[in-house]
């Protein structure tokens, strides 16, 4: 994690492009996506899925990305991997993400964008590499051995925003340090080569992390998270067997009772009311009415979402199209790119 | 360097695949290359450049690769390379290779080659590319920081041979470890996804290495190589200058009189006679006349090859339509084993 004077001065910078972004919205290329290693949950929409078509709305140059190759960072297979990825795009599409708008692209299919990997390679030492401390959590997390692959992905990040010339990337502080590799690496290659990449700044996100239905972290591997593309009644399902405690009073307690305070959370942040709240008016009623009242809440915030979603699934030949035409613009783009970097460099022969 | 154990396998195996090459040379597909950093000199000349050509004329699938990024492993500047290119290009037309036998490509124009490098650093620890002896050696050497581009160019040097399913790489013992990387990346991606890749063999030189003209290892910084480039006037200056002894007797003794027999060494390999016969016959002439003999001996071996590359300089077209075809047929090839590599990964939308 970034130390706390460098916290500061992202999070100032942050709040100095989001207040710019509503009037100035085509000064910004914005880069975000997600690894396709199963379906995006609550925690993906909230957390990021719906700022990312306000900012689409917005009028900002808005690009996607499947980073297939990332799943590989710390697993030895990719399975299911295509089902995932054409489910990632319907998840997009049914929350809103527009494709005339926003480039939805998988990097395995931008050889110019990876091939940036050799250039900054080059602009960066093994010992800053070795420093990165998200990629020592998540090594430690993944119980994976340090692969050539999870140690040099800031880079390959890099190469992701760089090669469309992103300049701002919502993230969490924990990526931070990732943001600042692509900073130096976009630096170091202006300085020694001449001016090809823009300073890249980080949005911060001002929304607090949802918490799975059980309070904690949101993970498909707790069984704590729900969805966007289950059914109503998988929903129901999922909240029902969800745990809570003995005490038949419902109150807003994260601490003490975290399985209670995570369905409120999930409560909440559908329907736009305070938490409190909702756990004076649920009171007595107990665990029973809160499943209640948090399944139809979550089925009334997405029951549109998943219209939409069922109608893309019945339509795969779309989904495709859509990815055949951002891996299209994308590959457009980076050609484009590279093409400046061996002038640059000069590598024209 | 490798341990005894697996240099003594590497050897036994290289002088199978020498013994077969002649009888079988369309088994075999080669990959050679050199970092495009100045031009190419007698060392490499007799090193390498002779045998490839030999391969090539054999009938082997012969690709020779300008590796134009491995500058920046330990650089901060590609100075010069452009031009450095082209005359790499003249050098190898020059020494008879082929372009209609041989491919010679530059790996920055071929993308879909340097993708490659996404799956292959997933398939290696940070600890196996660490453990590199070769890459520590020439970081040293360097006296550069390791940068992430070096401590990762054997995954690269992987890319480089297995776009192409390179099978056979002539080497000096010192690379035997990258060799190694690469059979170990091309057999995990086979196990893991299915069968893609060949065994690679290390093609170990018999020629012993041609020290410099003042007998230390050859190198363009000691200013004790002469380049093929060289016209006979700039040849005999350089060797007129190169420090001998002040005996007047000639003797071949490498260890006591490094200059004197480096000079002889120089003689010996381009008149194709045994060192201490030309020692012999030069005898009391002392370093004038054997510098005379080394002067006109390789003068006379580089006279026709010199007088092709003059043909080829006052040709730059001709020099960049071989480049432009070899980097053509690269990524044809690179593009049909991306999506060979695509496929078996599940990679495929």
């Amino acid at each position: 994690m970034a130390n706390e004077g460098s916290f500061e001065a992202s999070q100032k910078r942050s709040d100095e492009i989001r207040a710019d972004l509503t009037a100035h919205p085509e000064k910004y290329t914005m880069l975000t996506g997600d690894r396709p290693t199963g379906r995006l949950h609550l925690g993906h929409y909230f957390g990021t899925l719906k700022g990312r078509v306000e900012l689409q709305n917005m009028g900002a140059r808005a690009n996607v990305l499947i980073a297939d190759y990332q799943v590989i960072t710390d697993r030895d297979t990719t399975e299911h991997i295509q089902d995932n990825v054409y489910n990632m795009v319907m998840d997009y599409l049914a929350c809103g993400i527009d494709p005339e708008k926003t480039m939805i692209y998988t990097h395995s299919a931008v050889p110019a964008c990876n091939q940036l990997m050799l250039p900054f390679l080059s602009l960066v030492t093994e010992a800053e590499l070795q420093r990165n401390p998200t990629v020592k959590a998540e090594m430690e997390a993944s119980g994976h051995e340090l692969t050539g692959l999870l140690l040099t992905y800031p880079v390959h990040q890099a190469c992701d925003i760089l090669f469309c010339k992103g300049n701002v990337v919502p993230v969490g502080r924990d990526q931070l340090p990732h943001i600042e590799l692509t900073r130096t690496i976009a630096r170091r290659f202006n300085n020694r080569y001449g001016q090809v990449f823009p300073e890249v700044d980080a949005l911060l996100s001002d929304t607090p992390l949802l918490p799975g239905l059980d309070g904690r972290k949101m993970s498909k591997s707790y069984g704590n998270a729900i969805s966007i593309s289950m059914t109503a009644e998988e929903t129901a399902k999922r909240i029902k067997k969800s745990q809570t405690d003995s005490e038949r009073m419902i109150t807003f307690d994260p601490e003490n009772r975290p399985g209670v305070s995570g369905l409120i959370s999930t409560a909440a942040i559908c329907t736009g009311r305070d938490e409190v709240e909702i756990a004076e008016e649920i009171g007595m009623g107990g665990s029973g009415a809160l499943k209640k009242y948090v399944t139809e809440a979550v089925n009334e915030y997405f029951a549109p979402i998943r219209e939409r979603r069922a109608a893309f699934e019945k339509d795969l030949d779309y989904v495709k199209d859509v990815l055949h035409e951002g891996n299209k613009r994308a590959n457009e783009i980076a050609n484009q790119t590279l093409a400046e970097v061996q002038e640059a460099m000069g590598m024209v022969y």
